[in-house]
């Protein structure tokens, strides 16, 4: 069984998703927004740390994604983000589980399928190949399409024979 | 006992120092620096993690101090410091000690008296107040000038006695 967390990573909200492949079908475990709270940066990170963690190990995911970030908005920001992101995946990976990183453009194309699809577009196809009877929050669909894209691309490689040395992602 | 480490995070390097007030004089305990290893990014933030928590387990400081990042050369050398930053900002965090972050320009006013020194000044003075019979290495000498910055901002905030509500750095 195939089990997927994906983290949608932020310094103020950080979304999840979790889905997992049963017969030729995605299906949605959960998914949600752990708001990032905390007087100081030490605690706003062990928020994000151990929010990821009791996620673990609430859905028990067997492998994890998480969105490359290639440009961001502004130094300062790229900052801010860079340390949530390090706090979500030290969390993951502290838990043994392998993390893969996926470009933006490829979570699109993976979900809509076309690379540069807007934000509704994400929403829209994450629910409508889950099966939700509503639209989920935005953090939250940004996370499912992550997880629905790590997915996608280990059930091709799977097909194809050669899942190996692929599930990490780029070195950064 | 105050005993203090200071970190000075890198994606590829990490320095740490330790230093202690014994009397009225700031004493050496350890300095060195974290190669940082790993195939991918969750390996190497985890090797920062694992690294920052055994040095504080070997060395048992009392609080920690971090230097805090205005602005980055560049969105993508933020994006991998703030990585850094977290992993070790959360490594001391979870072991529930107090971490407080300043600025450069406060770390060399502190220890050069100009808050615009250079790199060879820090690393000089650092050698000088440490009575270092050598030069530290570069990432252990801003990371032993960090903690120095904590020690000598504590002993003034005991002398004046208002030592409560400062230990934690601006909100982020």
């Amino acid at each position: 069984m195939i089990r997927v967390l994906g983290i949608d990573p932020g310094s103020r909200f950080t979304g999840y998703g979790v889905v997992e492949w049963q017969g030729s079908q995605p299906i949605y475990v959960a998914s949600g927004c752990i708001r990032v709270t905390g007087d100081d940066l030490a605690a706003k990170l062990r928020c994000i740390y151990h929010g990821v963690s009791q996620i673990v190990d609430m859905y028990r995911p067997t492998e994890t994604a998480i969105e490359q970030v290639f440009m961001a908005r502004n130094a300062d920001s790229a900052l801010k983000l860079g340390q949530a992101r390090g706090a979500a995946i030290l969390a993951m990976a502290n838990k043994e589980l392998p993390v893969a990183e996926y470009a933006a453009k490829k979570v699109k194309q993976s979900v809509v399928g076309k690379g540069n699809a807007e934000k509704w577009q994400v929403q829209h196809m994450v629910q409508s190949l889950l099966q939700l009877s509503a639209k989920p929050q935005a953090d939250a669909a940004d996370a499912l399409a992550i997880a629905l894209c790590h997915l996608h691309t280990q059930q091709s490689l799977v097909r194809i024979g050669s899942v190996s040395g692929v599930r990490r992602g780029r070195m950064r």
